[in-house]
């Protein structure tokens, strides 16, 4: 290892420090923060992000990465300066005075859009997405882009993926669940999921919980579960993986697939190579097989009949009178009830995706001006209509209902259906590969499956791009089949199609 | 407001912004973090700790501290200026590889310091505390004193405080206290500890704990209080006060003074002008002072047989079955137990400050080169057989007892001693001005000595030195008397001298 090398991986490794206080108080804000504290952590987070940013574009770390370049690397080297160079080629591309211009406009945006949801009127937020899209638009054109200017977005949160790639890719998923959930919406068949909504204590939702944590090899020792009002998995390092999850006692489902989630992303975190923490190969890949992770555990896993064979006994422990005489038939298919609901983040495995091509297409149409912010409203409800067959009440349930766009979050959205892809693929190889798996998990034997993502997935760290990961887990690239398939298969069984 | 004034405020807000960062890690580290998360943890503590002296002494700020210093500055200015180039200054005099050595040096001392005292094995850590010594000799001369070198040290902790003037103070005190214990030891009286001694289930101490800082008037929508194994106070702001206590179901009192101790820290801090947030004329002004708010809570106030009479009745309603038949009396009697006992945080009101003046006196004599390192273990023994008539069985409860020295926090131990005189003579002043805060004690009304300490103390901020505030708010220097006439009072009755 050349000495140049050495010194930048111990300046990559500050980055990762700073990044780890960055974590720590955003966690702490979400969980732990007295209510008076939000203005000073707001102060500290603005400076501690010019930390960083001071950090990554710092003259000597430019420097490291142009002599390295020159000289090329191989392996693990290559990966590093590579993944490196590219978040540092954007910070130096974006001028900081339109870093700050973003920063004050989204967190101005953000209010507009809390008040117009609250009111259900989008013309209060439509003048700040516009300014949103305005300046989300000079970054594209400062980072530069290859054929779609969405592809400037996609880049942060699914790196190497092309939205020219994507588009058929999510097209053809599109026109294959269309007609799925119109044939499951058809039979009128309601499972009765009434049994779901009777009053469950939170103390035992918790320990329910943890005791699937504890199933699925969650290191304890190396992580945390605490509570927040929205879910989510903080990685402060793979030795400090935080996990957050709500409980509502009047919906059990919430808490109990919502902490399944969240773990799901949890092992991802834990499982990174060793070898490599700190710097960039020892990085998650993306958020798409981030939440492939976080999917497969929650849907593919803990929405299977075999899971509850093994683990609706375990409940009825914690739950004696309100799961007495509930089979595990009955409570398969109330977990699995599949509704032409508004709202993405209570959608089942069938709808869900749709709610997201909804998102895509609009914000894609939207970058690349071939419709305007104030042609939103209508054009939601319209697709919502085709896509799912029904027209939201409001915009609150409509079009104002997820916070990203807001905070200038664009290009995010299609992560959440890459990863259910992602994980139907994954999934499918861990059968054929596995041909006992749902035989373990039906036992409650978890670990079988949790030791197979490690080799395959976690501990690979960032060494592959996604595709290529994808391809050498499963032998061919990302194919909607699987997922359909699994859909199929499972939603035909249960509504008799 | 001058320009460069107003960008030396902005600078000095960033180190409070840093600063806030450093102390939710810390703070993190002694409740929540997961074990295996401490590698990663002090990496980043270490790089905050890196940036936080960057731009401590950044060229900008240094050029702006002279600039602004050759000018002249009035009123709170001065004070915001004074103030940051005390700590700047002591900073650039410290070069970089000595406090790296330091850093190195102190972390193996303490964990030699952990294994000498879990053998009680003296040698084991002797020579870490010589080179601890050397290293810190280095930085005395370095930074330069007038007078003894432990003035180089002293001022960190206390600043403006000079050993040649605390010398006489503290050995007035022991002159004062050393026959005043042996009077009160010779009556042979030993309160019924007994009842305190019974199981107290957790719970309730915290609810009781929670009850207490309610009626102090903790701001609990700005600030906290969780769980560690050693208790403390940390501010992130003034909005976001974090206090730590332990429970033993064993020992009653435990959580409870040291709930009211943490939270006096708590409501000084609470009570920092809001004006001057994130500057250094809104911080505290030294150690002393704040032990002074801490030990005035847990001490005048919490052991007194006014609050009992208010309390014990609550407190009896979390125990019925503990506290049946226990009167005021006994109560008072048993939480005011002198002993002499060898360790320093189980010591009571009386013998405290003698345990101080033995480590004081023992940490000058060692710097100043008049005392070996090979000769502190008898020392230490002969002192406390003079100071409290006992000697410790073994080092592990004699000289390896205290944290302290292998942290290299040398200067540290006079201010607990401080803060009760300091505590002392403020309480006597808030008794003159208030004649009736002893019956509002009584009657569980504690919000009008927050209010007079807040007006008289938190809310001058750091705008007068500990002098300049003793005098301000009592009228005359800090003196011996005010300390004594309060034990002597209180503990002549006690034990009928």
């Amino acid at each position: 290892m050349s000495e140049q090398y050495t010194e930048f991986i111990e300046l990559a490794r500050e980055l990762a420090d700073i990044s780890h206080a960055e974590a720590l108080l955003s966690w702490d804000q979400e969980t732990y923060m007295p209510a008076r504290g939000v203005t000073q952590r707001a102060r500290a987070l603005g400076v501690l992000a010019g930390v960083h940013h001071e950090k990554l574009t710092a003259p000597r770390l430019v420097g490291l990465v142009v002599e390295l370049s020159d000289r090329g690397c191989e392996g693990e080297e290559a990966v590093n300066l590579r993944e490196l160079k590219r978040v540092q080629d954007r910070a130096l591309k974006i001028p900081k005075e339109l870093v700050v211009e973003l920063t004050e406009t989204q967190s101005l945006a953000h209010e507009a859009w809390i008040e117009a949801r609250s009111r259900s009127e989008f013309p209060l937020f439509a003048p700040w997405l516009v300014k949103v899209l305005d300046l989300q638009r000079q970054v594209a054109h400062r980072v530069g882009f290859e054929g779609t200017i969405y592809n400037a977005f996609l880049e942060v949160y699914e790196p190497y993926a092309r939205t020219e790639e994507l588009v058929p890719v999510l097209d053809e998923l599109r026109r294959r669940l269309v007609p799925l959930v119109e044939r499951i919406l058809a039979t009128g068949k309601r499972p009765a999921t009434g049994i779901l909504d009777r009053s469950y204590a939170r103390s035992q939702q918790e320990a329910f919980g943890r005791r699937v944590m504890a199933d699925m090899g969650f290191d304890s020792e190396a992580g945390r579960l605490d509570v927040s009002v929205h879910p989510f998995c903080s990685s402060l390092s793979r030795e400090d993986v935080r996990l957050t999850t709500r409980y509502d006692e009047d919906k059990l489902t919430g808490s109990i697939f919502g902490t399944i989630h969240e773990c799901g992303h949890g092992l991802y975190e834990q499982g990174l190579p060793e070898d490599a923490e700190g710097t960039p190969a020892g990085h998650s890949i993306s958020l798409g097989i981030h939440e492939s992770q976080s999917r497969l555990w929650e849907n593919m896993v803990g929405r299977s009949r075999e899971f509850w064979e093994h683990y609706l006994p375990v409940l009825r422990e914690h739950y004696p009178d309100q799961l007495n005489g509930v089979d595990v038939d009955r409570f398969y298919a109330a977990v699995n009830q599949v509704e032409a609901s508004p709202i993405r983040v209570e959608a089942d495995e069938v709808t869900y995706n749709l709610h997201i091509l909804l998102r895509f297409e609009l914000e894609r149409e939207m970058l690349e001006e071939r419709v305007g912010v104030g042609d939103l409203p209508e054009l939601w409800m319209d697709r919502m209509e085709a896509y799912l067959g029904i027209r939201p009440e409001n915009d609150a349930v409509g079009v104002l209902q997820d916070v990203h766009w807001s905070l200038g979050l664009i290009g995010y959205f299609p992560t959440y259906s890459l990863g259910n892809l992602y994980a139907a693929q994954f999934f499918s190889r861990a059968q054929v590969e596995m041909p006992d798996l749902m035989d373990q998990v039906g036992q409650g034997q978890l670990l079988g499956l949790r030791q197979w993502l490690r080799k395959k997935i976690h501990r690979r760290g960032k060494r592959l791009t996604a595709q290529e990961l994808v391809e050498e887990v499963t032998g061919e690239p990302l194919r909607v089949d699987f997922l359909m398939e699994y859909l199929e298969g499972k939603f035909g069984e249960l509504y008799d199609l």
